[in-house]
């Protein structure tokens, strides 16, 4: 197996299953810490601060410092300091997506802002979401952090900020930019946070829909692990394979 | 011209235009009441009662009665009592839609109902949508009111239930049973309380891609008058046409 420099991390499926421990998890990251190898955990969920992230991790004994956490609205913000410093925005979010704009000093705006952003947000109201239509119909670009359509929980499938996205574009008919995986632009912009190479970086996730598309559409390698999403049986249905499948985070070599 | 016994008449763009007066609209329905013809208002607006539609009508001097008034929620709970009698039925939506379910005795559920309806309701909240959810999940029957993506208002272009149905469709991927125009439901179900035959009655509006289309699919004759959606210009367009096509409802001869 080839020496990565770095290594993108999925959260969900990957280093946890919502509130359960998977072992390996926290022995994989002591190991890349004992090896010196840089990690990034690469992140769809936008309604947290990467603080509430590493803490997170940390309760499962995984080594992580909020610099170590990469949110899709911590995406979403480099995102659009890169195509627009100046851009006044209108959100619709959570504390992960309003503090990521904050950090990067946008000034916020309602129906004349330049660049509407939709984040999951369960405090969503008819007033947010139309002030969010008029600006886009006004001409802002349309961003949106994430297309997970649902979020797995302990009461079933909640609606996921796809499908919020959903509503917006079918209300407007115009299509957002999407970041979150399995788009390029979060792995693009985790490259830059990582500082390694594209070619020497591995994207590492259980989910082949989101985190292997995206690595395999950005041009990295990548490791799926079963623990998660995707099953070994359903992963054969897939054209295009990951360069590596694991059972467990254990039988990873470095 | 044919002498039609049965009118089904669209209200925005056709009677009045928001809160604006169509002159010729009161003249139209007066001559139906001075011809003994029967006529019935058929609307995609879900959010108001019969009464409330009759009085605004009123008040632009329409001669308007609440049982000449079918909403797309009556078309609904109409539809609901004919498929199912005793089916729970857990709603989405404002005043018009739980009056309209309400009166034919629908017990009330949440995550368990047989019947999802979502109709425009401008106090969404997240809970709502998740409820909303997981009953489809659970297996529940998904019914949108109406597809209309946006509603125009004084503000611009404001979400409209299709758009809310887009939500839970995306999120649940499963497709619900439209309503209202342009599909032929609401139009069936106009039909049986007018109590006229098909061939017999005829559909009025200033929209094709609602009412026009509506009436065609459902075999109606159809009437376009050009004070709303559908210019002159742009009915040229399309296929089918309408049976008649006129500027003015005073230029229709009965």
């Amino acid at each position: 197996m080839k020496k990565y420099q770095g290594y993108l991390i999925d959260l969900d499926g990957t280093m946890y299953r919502g509130s359960e421990k998977i072992e390996a998890a926290g022995r994989f990251v002591q190991r890349l810490v004992k090896h010196n190898i840089s990690y990034l955990f690469v992140t769809n969920n936008s309604t947290r601060t990467p603080e509430q992230v590493a803490e997170k991790l940390r309760s499962f004994d995984i080594p992580a410092t909020k610099e170590q956490v990469f949110t899709t609205s911590m995406a979403t913000a480099n995102y659009i300091e890169e195509i627009d410093k100046s851009a006044t925005v209108y959100y619709i979010g959570e504390e992960g997506l309003q503090t990521a704009l904050e950090e990067k000093g946008f000034r916020f705006a309602g129906e004349n802002a330049d660049v509407v952003v939709v984040g999951l947000d369960r405090e969503i109201t008819y007033e947010k979401l139309a002030v969010a239509c008029l600006a886009i119909r006004n001409g802002a670009k349309f961003i949106s952090t994430n297309g997970d359509f649902a979020l797995p929980t302990e009461r079933g499938f909640m609606p996921g900020n796809g499908a919020l996205t959903a509503l917006i574009s079918t209300s407007t008919q115009v299509q957002p930019i999407f970041i979150g995986k399995p788009e390029t632009i979060i792995i693009e912009q985790a490259l830059k946070v990582i500082g390694s190479d594209k070619t020497e970086t591995l994207m590492v996730g259980d989910n082949y829909d989101t985190d292997i598309a995206a690595g395999i559409r950005t041009g990295l390698d990548t490791l799926i692990v079963h623990t998660g999403v995707t099953s070994k049986e359903k992963l054969k249905e897939f054209r295009e394979q990951p360069t590596y499948s694991i059972d467990s985070l254990d039988e990873w070599k470095f």
